[in-house]
C-alpha cells in the first residue's frame, strides 16, 4: 500500500479555476470527473463557490449524489439556493437520500414552500422521509432543529454478541459512532455504552448488567445556544435529545455544535459593529445596504438630536464658543467607554460569568468610570489649559464633564444588557451605534448642563 | 438497575453555597465528600470559583485527585492560580499525574517559571514526564502546543486480533478513540482506521491490508486558528500531528478547538469593542482599567485633534457657527460607517471569505458608501433646511459632507484591515477605537474642508 497521505493545503488558485471552466466548456465529462476525484467535497464546494451559476449546476449534475450531497451542503448558502433552482424536484430529492437527516431537513427548509412539498414526496425511501417530515416540525432554534435522526441504540435486554452483531447494521448509516444509547423497549433512554465498552466485554453479557446509566442529555424543546453551552462545559461529544417522557428522539453532535459557535459569534460581532447579521462581504450591494443602513439611520438621528442640543445652547453661550471645539472629545470618549462597558457584559452573560447582584456590578462599573475618567482628565486639563489656553473654569467644565460623561456611559453600558437579558431580549442588540448613539447625546447634554452650571450662561 | 438519569441542569444557588460553606467550617469532611459526589466535575469547579480561596483549597485537598484533577481544568484561570499557589509541587504533580497531557501541560506553563522545575521533577510516572516535556516546548499557538501525546496508534504488520488486544491497553488512556492512526516501523503516520473497521475485519486480517490510506494531518508547526479552520471545514473531529518527515507526535481534538474558536471570538469581540484582550467582567478594576485605558486615550488623542481643527476654522468662520452643530452627526457618522466595514472585512478575512482584488472591493465599497451616503443626505437635507433653518449653501455643504465622509470612512474601514492582513499584522485591531478616531478627525477635517471651499471663508 501507498505511503501517500491526503494534502490537506487545499489551495483555491485561479489556474484551478480555469482548467475547471475549460473542460467544462470542452464538456470533457470524462476528465473532470477524474479531476475533481481528487479533491474533497468541501473543497469541491469552494470551487463551485466561486464559479457561475451555470458551471456550478453543469458540476452538481455530472458527479455522483453521494459526493454533490455533500458538496452542497458545504456550499455557501446563497450559491446552494441558485443551484437547486437548477435542480427537479426528482434531482434534489435524490440529493437528499445521501445526506443524514440533520442536513436533508435543513436543505428542504431553505426551499420555497412550494417546492418543499414536491421535494419531501419525490424522496423514495419512506423511513428517512418520515424522519426528515418530523424534524422539519422542529423550530430551527431548538435541539429538536439541531438533532439527526441517526444514532445507534440498543436495547437493555440484549447480550453483547447480540449488540455488536446488530451496531454493525445499524453503524452503516451513522458516520462517526461516539455513543452506543441504551433504551427500554419503550424507547426510553436509560444509559449509554461506548464502542470500548463493547468490545471490552465478554460475548454473553447482558446490556443491562454493563451500561452507564449516568448519561447527559437535552430535551427536544431546549434553546440550541443552552445545548452549545452544556457541551462545551461538560466536554461532550454527542448529546442525546429526548421528549418530556425520555424518550431517545435524536442526537446532536459537537461538529453541529461548532457551527452554532461560529454563528453565534459571528452574530453577536456583527451586532457590536452596527450590521445587521447574515450578510456577507460578498453580498450584494442591495443586501449589504440593508443590513447597514438602518443602523446608520440610528447614528444619524442621534447626531440631529445632538445638533439640536448645541444650537439650543448656542445662543446663549456665545462667550465660550471654545466649548464646541471640546464637543468631538466628549462623544468619542462617551461612546468608547459606553461600548466598552457593554461590550463585557454581553459577553459575560454568554459566558455565564456574570453573577451577583446588579448593583454591585454598577457600583464596580462606576468605580471603574471615575478611575478612567480621573486619568483622562488628568491628560485634558494641562493640554486644554496650555495648548487651547482655555480659561480656568472652562478647563473645569471640560474635566467635569468628561468624568461626569464616562462614568454615566459606563453605567448605561452596564445597565442596558443586563436590562434586556432579564428581560428574554438578546443583550448583543444593545452593543455598537446604538449604546454609541444614546451616549453621544446624553454626554453632549451633561456637556453643557454642566458648562450652564459652572460658567452661568 | 435503576432507570435515573443524569440531572444536566446543574444550578448554582446560594443554598447550594452556604451548604458547602457550611460544611467546610464544621470540617464535616465525609458529609462533603459524598454531597460533591454527586456533581460533575464541571459544577464542582463552578462551585470553586464561588468559594474563597481557602474553602477552594480545602475542597482540592479534601476530595481525591482524579475528580480534582478535572475540577482543576476547568476552573477559571484566576482561580485556579490562586488555588495552586497554595498547594505544594508534589501535590500539583499527583493532580498532574491524572490529566491528559495537554492539560498537564497547560498548566504547568501556567506557573511561575520557578516552581515548574519543581512539579516537573515530582511527577512520578516517567513517560509522563517526558512527554509533558516535549509538549511545553512547544510554542502554544502551534499544533504542537495544543496537541496532545495520549492517542491509539498500531503497526501496518499487526494483525486485526492482535490489533484489538493491544488497543484494549492503549485505550485506557486515552478518552476517547477517535480514530486509529496506522504507522510504520518508524513511527511514520501512513493511514488510519476506526474501531468500526476493525469491528467488521475479519481477526487474521493484516492492517496493511484493510487500513485507509488518505488521512488528514497537520503539521506540528501550524498556526491554531489553521489547525480550528481545518477541522471545522473537513468536520473533523480529531486530527494527528506530525513532523517534517511524518512522524506521528500526537492528536488533535475537536473540543479543544472549540476552546480555540471561543477565545477566537471573544478576542476579536474586545477589540472590537476597544479592550485589550483577556479580561473578564470579574476582573479587577485595576485589570479592566489597563485592558480599556490604552483605547480611550487613542480616542483622547483622537477628541483633541478635532478640537484643533474646530478651534482652527472656528475663528474664521465666524458667520457660520451653525456649522459647528452638526459636528457630531459627521462624527457619528463617520466612525459608524468605519467600524461597519472594517469589521465585515475582519469577519471575511477570518472565514477566508474574501477573495479577488482588493481594487474591486474598494470600488464595490466606494458603491455602497454613495448608496448609504445619499440615503441620508436625503433625510439630513430637508431637517436641516426646514427644522434647523439653515441656508441653501449651508445645507447643501452638510449634505455633500456627509455623502464624502461616509464614502472615504468605508473605504479606510476597508482598506486598513485588508492591508494589515497581508503585512502579517491580526486585522482585529483595526477594528473598534482605531478606525473610529481615525474617521472621527477626517470627518470633521473633510467637513471643514468642504464648508471653507462652498461658503468661501
Amino acid at each position: 500500500m501507498s505511503e501517500e497521505l491526503e494534502h490537506i493545503q487545499f489551495e483555491l488558485t485561479d489556474e484551478l479555476l480555469e482548467k475547471v471552466e475549460l473542460l467544462i466548456e470542452q464538456k470533457s465529462d470524462k476528465e473532470l470527473k477524474i479531476f475533481l476525484d481528487d479533491f474533497h467535497y468541501a473543497d469541491i464546494a469552494e470551487i463551485l463557490d466561486e464559479l457561475d451559476q451555470e458551471d456550478a449546476v453543469y458540476i452538481i449534475k455530472l458527479l455522483d449524489s453521494e459526493t454533490t450531497s455533500d458538496v452542497l451542503m458545504e456550499m455557501d448558502e446563497d450559491n446552494r439556493e441558485k443551484v437547486l433552482e437548477n435542480l427537479s424536484a426528482k434531482e434534489i430529492a435524490n440529493e437528499i437520500l445521501e445526506l443524514d437527516t440533520d442536513d436533508a431537513a435543513d436543505i428542504i427548509a431553505e426551499l420555497p414552500e412550494e417546492r418543499r412539498h414536491a421535494v419531501i414526496s419525490n424522496i423514495d425511501d419512506e423511513d428517512h422521509r418520515a424522519e426528515i417530515k418530523e424534524l422539519l416540525a422542529y423550530d430551527e432554534d431548538t435541539a429538536g432543529g439541531l438533532m439527526a435522526k441517526e444514532l445507534v441504540k440498543v436495547y437493555e435486554t440484549w447480550t453483547v454478541a447480540g449488540c455488536l452483531r446488530r451496531i454493525r447494521g445499524q453503524a452503516k448509516d451513522v458516520t462517526r459512532v461516539h455513543s452506543i444509547y441504551v433504551v427500554t423497549k419503550k424507547e426510553k433512554l436509560i444509559g449509554r455504552l461506548s464502542l470500548k465498552d463493547l468490545i471490552v466485554a465478554k460475548s454473553d453479557q447482558k446490556i443491562s448488567d454493563i451500561y452507564i446509566s449516568s448519561v447527559d442529555y437535552v430535551n427536544v424543546e431546549e434553546n440550541v445556544e443552552e445545548v452549545a453551552k452544556i457541551m462545551a462545559k461538560y466536554d461532550l461529544e454527542a448529546i442525546p435529545v429526548v421528549d418530556d417522557e425520555k424518550t431517545l428522539l435524536g442526537r446532536i453532535t459537537i461538529d453541529d455544535i461548532v457551527d452554532v459557535l461560529r454563528e453565534e459569534a459571528d452574530k453577536d460581532y456583527q451586532l457590536a459593529a452596527g450590521i445587521t447579521n447574515d450578510v456577507e462581504a460578498d453580498d450584494s450591494i442591495f443586501e449589504l445596504t440593508r443590513a447597514r443602513l438602518p443602523w446608520l439611520l440610528i447614528g444619524m438621528f442621534g447626531g440631529l438630536g445632538a445638533a439640536t442640543i448645541i444650537t439650543g445652547f448656542q445662543t446663549v453661550m456665545e462667550k465660550y464658543v471654545i466649548l464646541l471645539s471640546f464637543v468631538p472629545l466628549i462623544q468619542a470618549t462617551a461612546g468608547n467607554v459606553g461600548v466598552q462597558s457593554s461590550a463585557i457584559v454581553v459577553q459575560g452573560l454568554a459566558n455565564d460569568s456574570i453573577k451577583g447582584e446588579i448593583l454591585t456590578r454598577l457600583f464596580k462599573e462606576f468605580l471603574l468610570g471615575l478611575v478612567n475618567g480621573l486619568a483622562i482628565a488628568l491628560v485634558v486639563l494641562p493640554v486644554s489649559h496650555f495648548l487651547f489656553e482655555t480659561p480656568y473654569l472652562v478647563s473645569a467644565t471640560i474635566c467635569i464633564a468628561l468624568v461626569t460623561v464616562i462614568v454615566i456611559a459606563a453605567l448605561i453600558g452596564t445597565f442596558i444588557p443586563i436590562f434586556l437579558d432579564k428581560k428574554g431580549v438578546d443583550p448583543a442588540v444593545a452593543t455598537g451605534p446604538f449604546i454609541t448613539t444614546s451616549n453621544d447625546i446624553f454626554g453632549i447634554l451633561i456637556y453643557f448642563l454642566i458648562a450652564k452650571v459652572i460658567l452661568g450662561f
